[in-house]
């Protein structure tokens, strides 16, 4: 098997002195934080369609990418060579989960029975690899989105045609992640919305939406897949509106169809903050719900209004996501997957480990600062004191549900004078930083 | 008593070539559209901080506004002026009801029970005045955000006595919408929110609040108040993040307590632009979950980022509008309350009724088009077509359940050629210009 | 010939009332209004890439847009194929003009000089085919963005190499637009902006893309190339940001660099969208600098953050384009390119024809409406009146320049009580909806 | 005099392992970094508006701070006493420079002239103050923005006596500034823009406002005041559109009115998102222009459309703002004026240090980052390097105007393969990162 990173080592962990820009300054993989090691705290995952895949074109211009595999022709042998610098990119990268959807690693046939044919072909040399390599599979999904049938959506199509495909696909992608072993599935609809009311059926589409799901949550039971499902939310684009637009919007969907036990969310961040919210919102709401499931570790640029899918360098980001991750007792069996390409100006191989290098250092230091915040319990003794009323007196008895308007009117009749503290929000974002400068 | 708008006479429907400025064009109050007078369909409600209250002030500058109760010095007579003035206006302007937040019409005193006092006084001589106008109130609330007490939030304080000095206002509200005959409640948490997860316990917070709401609908029953109880979106503002940031959001969290059958939704038109909806998708959104309960009717302006609140006066927002209502069976107990402020700019007293007629023609004209878009089924046989696979076949055995992933996959193998037909947006978009551009 | 668009004849004037989608409503290019036919008032042009050689992809999907060139696979008769089927379909839809970006119409080759010996070869069929249609060039340009040489920029890029590139490109470009008549020339600078500023010498970078305008003056004027020179704005995408950010920036660049007198703009409304302005505030800026050259006719989302450049189907925006335009006395040598590409879901051939009709009607509207609100004079009155006190007395003399600080601070002293009148934004904004409902 | 700030004692340095949140861990006004101490390089600022006369209200609520102030009633002794708070402020926290509007220092009163009396009263207070605490005057401005007046604009105001009381205003505010010793007079036109364009003339708005410019500066010349005039762009808020949207548009302008020769720019952070650009963005644009004259260090919040005037706590946004600043050699007569409030919830006396130290220690950490950045030369040697090309053979042709377009089309003919390297992004933002994080 050909080496296809000849020039790139093993990028080993050097510490923050290191000036070689292929080495880890804060990604120790076997340093231990806390209870676990970075590694089993951080289970990153490289994403197989802007690792291996994606070619740097954009709207406005053709694909840029110099790769080692531009030379083969044959789409079968292609995807072989692929999925090989896949396994050495992961191997040098000492990354251990990898995260792909159908179509990335295998190219469709001439029809449904040949596209899963060569699916197979390469899921079994996949196994191989994955062996050889000791590598794990984070997620599997589908791509249904690419292809022109699915120009009207998915499972939320106008055409039952469609549905059907779909659901032929996802069956299968479902086999093929329980194959591989897969520790979850993820549903991204990245066609599941609309382009304009004037045509839509809404409600019908979400119906459906739910029917396609139900029979997932069947088949996988039929066939014994245990994986996690998870949906990821997106407020917008490729469609003017997503039906998954955001957390709430999930649950609302999941809540409604009687869904809610079987699903988790996969949260991205440049996701999070197309529809308005931080990452950390995202995640929150997800922890609280109890439905954080899994992590696309990017950023997007705020000043931009589309999905740019950055390698994640703000170490407030990571910290802030690495601090939910730790509130929830880890992110198992979901990860930490690279949802994220390098920049189209960025096109030579190199470029793929030093964006990696760079998003895996940045969480591994927010992880760091994270972790000495609770251990500090800095945000932790601050938020007890200030909710400290509901503990006792009044508070207790409403959280209690011990009150009602009449209690609580006559409670204030009496009490006229509330007294608030301070929220001190400037203190608490200079202690943040201070963590982060002073992290060693 | 004097009259506050002496210059002003009863605005009066001239139809669509009158230059009268002080006429309506489009708004015929007795023109029956379908089934309904105008007037029934379309529910106008005065807002009473707006009109009555509001004096042009934004964050760079003080009032600007000129109103003939300008003079009045003391709260108590400054608070019956505003009240005779409110009722001038919807008898000139032909407006049934009228929307008030408890702190709009009375002042606060010392004490809440003085506060409470100063209230009923007003009240009372609202029924008084609404008896002689014959006028109605579409709904009442109470405005838990200005006060400094709220600082940290109402209902999702992280003061004991804050929540129950919100409870004990809440109740009151409710009870004086009752006596004025209030079809419908609404909550709209002005400060329920956060500034900065650093110092916020959303779970505590997100259940106390539906604590709240609970206690709510307890003491509804209780007393007997039967008028539909409302929630109303926002995403932002003045908080960083609004829990009720959109109606997907709210359908989550009243799904999650269930409280769902107990509330419905009262969508702002700026409200869902801020939050990166159209208006039309929130009120479908809202309808087809059955829970479109009534309108704040404004608009916002694309380019800016904080709820301008101005009065509609965009024909597609409003037509888009009715259509969604119409498809509704109409909005009542819900009502079209023009959550909406003349500019700063807008200083006269004139201005007023010059902004009112605005959005009273505006919406006419929406549901004048609406109406006949409806009536032609333009759109209803345009979809009836896109999505007929769903009603025989493989469609209708996803629909009615009758297949899994395994039939679906053999209907796929067997049927590899999909045909989709054209979306038409270029076209439908047209159509609905035609349909503006040629109703008379 | 063959033709390409078989079920589709000439697109005929057929009225208001028609029901036929493949007819003008509101175009009828032969009508008068004031003092020019609409056909000269509106100018309109076909934009080759977006209807001719765009396939529906976008950065989730493949192409979807149906063709009847897509059997074609020689690079040499795809172009001729696409070049007589953009003529039939001109021709069909009763448009004069069209513009192009010299790789829209003939590939790239192996190397310049083969690149430009294809161009040349479509440059003299398509001189034939504009003789047999009776068509004009509006304006050419070149691609300088798409090719990955261009991945840092064409004439900012930080590769010389790339500059002499650019350079040896737009001169071939000037020259094919002078052998076509083109009466403009446009300069959009796809990749001229940054991603990152750490690696960015954005001095350098403006410097240079100064001197290669200038290079450009200097070579028109010395084949006796006498179109207008065009700057195209546009904030951001592709690059982070885009140094033509918007008209003002466009002015201070020319300003700087001494370059005003040679360059108009060339305005596009979803551009200005993107940079945050209205597309009328663009036409008016550019207008009141005397730079208002032309204009790209589309629209886009406002609540999508990319240039969906949707077909314009506002008819607000056309009515105040229009005014602005007319205000101009006209916008040629310039005219209404539609920079508009059909729906990725509006694959069907047909959809080419009902956009480009959606377009068309909704700026004749536009045109009928702005025409009255002028003749009617209903704004200018009103701004002649609002301004009035700039006519005499001490407005005068601001004006004419006869007072200084100490004039002005010893009139102010004296005149301490300051009287302003309503701006009336919502009674004027009532009259644009009544021009443009009651506009037969 | 009495003391108002009891509870806080003179901040000190104590270092970054502190654990007093009332000390600066980063801010060492003695410690020399480069060629200068830190409160050379900083030159902070005290804003008078936000720190001394702010009182926490929004459009959705009244004040909430507690001041000791507060229960000053009478107008003239308030403002003594905020004056004497706001020394014993900037004495405790160790910094040199406030700036002030004339309506925070001095109340309006019934007449211009007993306004321009009151004034001067405070005037002379606080020449008196600042001998005593030796403090400096970085910038005087005027509020021409929050008085009713000004409801159309000031400076471009559709009334002529508003014209005249503004430059009355501004006459008596650069006087003021002068016997003061300000080392800058800055322009931010709080209403110079438009609410609509249905009733605006700009281009006499826009004449209008360069001349009250030249008025400033042949007024200035007059009475021999020196200090730097300085233009502060915002894109929006509080008028739909003001005209100095950002430093590309206010050069435009000053270009074409000939007044860039007597006007540099401030540039706020929170002003420069608002519009659309990085802060960085906007401090370079202003540097290689030549016009980088100061700053408003705040920061706005990504996810907010409003300008939230934040304490700047983001240590990449002051790290990437101090290296433009270095790179400009400093910023004085210039500083870093904090047009930042503390949150609505941060309403403590405390909470204005607190603020206050985060925003510093964040500015010094920054400039401790930057300097060692610079000092090793990261970006500059990879930049060195990326446009080597310009330094010699055809780039230097380029650059020093030896060709055109026809020597550079030879040349491209013959040079057919180009090379370009990548732009390294990932890698750079990591070693950013690294900077940060390894900076003691």
């Amino acid at each position: 098997m050909r080496e296809y990173f000849p020039n790139i080592s093993k990028i080993a962990f050097e510490g923050p002195k290191s000036t070689n820009p292929y080495s880890f300054k804060y990604y120790d993989p076997e340093e231990v934080v806390g209870n676990k090691k970075m590694k089993e705290h951080l289970r990153f995952a490289v994403s197989y369609w802007h690792t291996l895949t994606a070619n740097g074109s954009d709207p406005f211009g053709v694909g840029t990418m110099l790769r080692p595999w531009d030379n083969v022709n044959d789409s079968m042998e292609l995807a072989k060579a692929r999925m090989e610098a896949a396994f050495e990119l992961m191997d040098k990268l000492n990354i251990e989960y990898f995260c792909f959807h159908d179509r990335d690693i295998a190219p469709e046939g001439n029809s449904l029975a040949e596209t899963n044919e060569n699916l197979d072909k390469l899921v079994a040399y996949c196994k191989e690899l994955m062996k050889k390599y000791n590598k794990k599979l984070l997620w599997g999904t589908a791509n249904c989105f690419s292809n022109p049938r699915y120009v009207h959506g998915a499972g939320t199509s106008c055409n039952a045609d469609v549905f059907a495909y779909t659901a032929a696909q996802i069956k299968k992608a479902i086999e093929v992640t329980k194959e591989l072993g897969g520790e979850n599935y993820v549903f991204w609809g990245g066609r599941e919305g609309y382009e304009t009311l004037l045509n839509t059926d809404m409600e019908l589409e979400l119906d459906n939406f739910a029917r396609l799901l139900q029979m997932a949550v069947d088949y996988a039971k039929e066939i014994g897949f245990t994986g996690q499902f998870l949906i990821e939310p997106k407020p917008m684009e490729p469609t003017k509106h997503q039906y998954d637009f955001d957390t709430a919007t999930v649950l609302a969907f999941l809540r409604k169809y009687k869904l809610d036990k079987y699903f988790k969310i996969n949260i991205e961040a440049n996701h999070a903050t197309l529809a308005g919210h931080t990452f950390q919102h995202e995640l929150h709401v997800a922890r609280i719900n109890d439905v954080l499931g899994s992590v696309d570790a990017n950023q997007g640029d705020p000043n931009l209004g589309w999905d740019t899918d950055q390698f994640p360098t703000n170490v407030y980001d990571t910290t802030l996501a690495m601090y939910e991750i730790l509130k929830n007792n880890g992110i198992a069996p979901g990860g930490l997957n690279f949802d994220a390409k390098v920049r189209r100006a960025s096109f030579e191989p190199e470029d793929l480990f030093l964006a990696y290098i760079a998003g895996m250092d940045t969480f591994a230091k927010g992880l760091r600062v994270a972790h000495k915040l609770l251990e500090d319990k800095v945000l932790e003794n601050n938020m007890k004191e200030r909710y400290a009323s509901f503990e006792g007196g009044i508070g207790k008895d409403i959280v209690e549900g011990n009150v009602g308007f009449k209690e609580l009117e006559k409670y204030a009749l009496e009490n006229n004078k509330i007294s608030n503290k301070s929220g001190r929000q400037e203190m608490l974002e200079a202690i943040v930083n201070q963590y982060i400068f002073e992290d060693k």
